[in-house]
């Protein structure tokens, strides 16, 4: 490919973000969606279902590092976690380097998300073949569910680490689907949801956490910095039977645990979770964040 | 004008970020720079110098608040504030939201700027007539050395609201400069200057950093989110002859004011030093924030 090759994710009709492709390196059509990996300049190798961005080698220890990490420091001794989605592997990559994780279990719908990741971006998909991750191909919504009827393991953090809510993520974000998260989880345990952006997307924001209110006793929303995703601002619902995100996170945890990370720290985890007054006046009534 | 326009900022060359425009309300060319006001979709009025997007409708006010009240709300009695650049007017709309500022100078370079400004989006230049403001159209390097030569008047906060380190705004990021700046301000001043972003721009805030160390006993970097600057994580620093932005940050202060934010609040003050690793990292020996 010898032209000038850009890719361009679209935002309504307003706005669009392009970032100049290299090389394409995967293009699929799944059951589900369109899947592309393709060789970026300046952002590295990046994935794209049906069109949108999910990650890319620049920035994707962001989003990873706090979808896990404030869960895992929050709850004080979480064994076992189920990640719903997350194909890419970099939210299992994160959760497994928790010594105390003896199990993740990672239910991906779409396979060809994990094939291509595994082929093509190892910055994510190096530990897809760790001894203590369950990797489950099939159907989120559905496993949950069967985890329910059997009578199975509960999990202390559930993580959703879902794409928007359109094609294969849609029922990730209704009220059915987290009623069956809740009975899932340990009597202290969490769920943390990818949130989308409170720029441009608090409609949606609004509409999930209405959900989790609906089945948990509370809901947060915390932000953290992204670069592909239009906004910027991005953010992860935190929804709990139990714990503060804030006041029962203790910062001493993370200086133990002996882990480094390149985005996630203690002062952040609590700043993650103080909003400014547009994201706190347009979700009010629905977030406890104060 | 019917055909489908856009303006597209380019970020080296390997980004775009593009918005819809629905109509060119301004464009001019002045002794510094190309001027540009459109109406987007989406975003609100939108003004660009050289083609660089400054200010939209829809998200200046998060730029806006960062990086008055910061400021504002750690010196405890800021009287006299001096704004360098800050053409549109948002910042010194905000600084005058305090009852406790006496005076308040700005020197902006381009007179084309302010009367675009003034013509196009009232939103942010509303205040730019204000009695307590006192409006220059001149060089604010020069200014600065005048009032030092001619031993003039001590500034409490002095905002420097200036475009990037290319074009009339290059000496803004100097040595000489802040040696200025240091001489302006008063004993317990405080210096705020438009800090760039740390995801695409690490160099640029290295610089500045170096600068400010060379001159102020302590340099800070705080940040905020932006939809229409490359990188949405964006930063301000923080140099001070005396009050740490934290420590000596009285939240208290925020609600006795009686002033009410879109972005700005106590929580998120404090939580806007608390920075990322990979930004720690970078910029480890420039920044007291720990």
């Amino acid at each position: 490919m010898h032209s000038d090759l850009w890719v361009e994710e679209k935002f309504e009709d307003f706005l669009g973000l392009k970032f100049k492709v290299e090389k394409v390196l995967f293009s699929g059509k799944s059951d589900f969606q369109t899947v592309d990996v393709v060789q970026t300049k300046g952002h590295g190798k990046m994935l794209l279902n049906d069109g949108l961005i999910m990650v890319t080698e620049r920035d994707e220890f962001a989003y990873h590092d706090m979808i896990s990490h404030v869960p895992l420091f929050v709850h004080p001794n979480p064994k076992n976690v189920l990640i719903i989605g997350g194909g890419d592997g970099g939210t299992a990559r994160e959760v497994l380097r928790h010594g105390g994780v003896e199990k993740c279990t990672m239910v991906e719908i779409d396979g060809m998300v994990v094939d291509a990741c595994k082929a093509h971006i190892p910055q994510t998909a190096k530990d897809l073949d760790h001894p203590k991750l369950n990797l489950i191909i099939g159907d989120g919504v559905a496993y949950v569910k069967e985890c329910i009827r059997e009578n199975r393991e509960k999990f202390d953090v559930i993580i959703v680490d879902s794409t928007d809510p359109i094609g294969p993520a849609q029922p990730l974000f209704g009220e059915e689907f987290y009623r069956d998260v809740y009975t899932c989880l340990s009597d202290d345990g969490i769920v943390v949801s990818q949130g989308e952006s409170s720029w441009y997307a608090m409609e949606i924001q609004q509409s999930l956490l209405q959900v989790l209110n609906a089945v948990f006793e509370q809901s947060y929303l915390y932000s953290f910095s992204n670069l592909t995703y239009p906004g910027g601002l991005w953010s992860f619902t935190f929804a709990t039977k139990k714990y503060h995100p804030v006041k029962d996170f203790d910062p001493q945890r993370v200086a133990g645990s002996g882990l480094e990370f390149d985005y996630y720290n203690a002062d952040l985890h609590s700043a993650a979770f103080a909003l400014p007054n547009f994201v706190k006046k347009g979700l009010a009534g629905l977030i406890s964040n104060d």
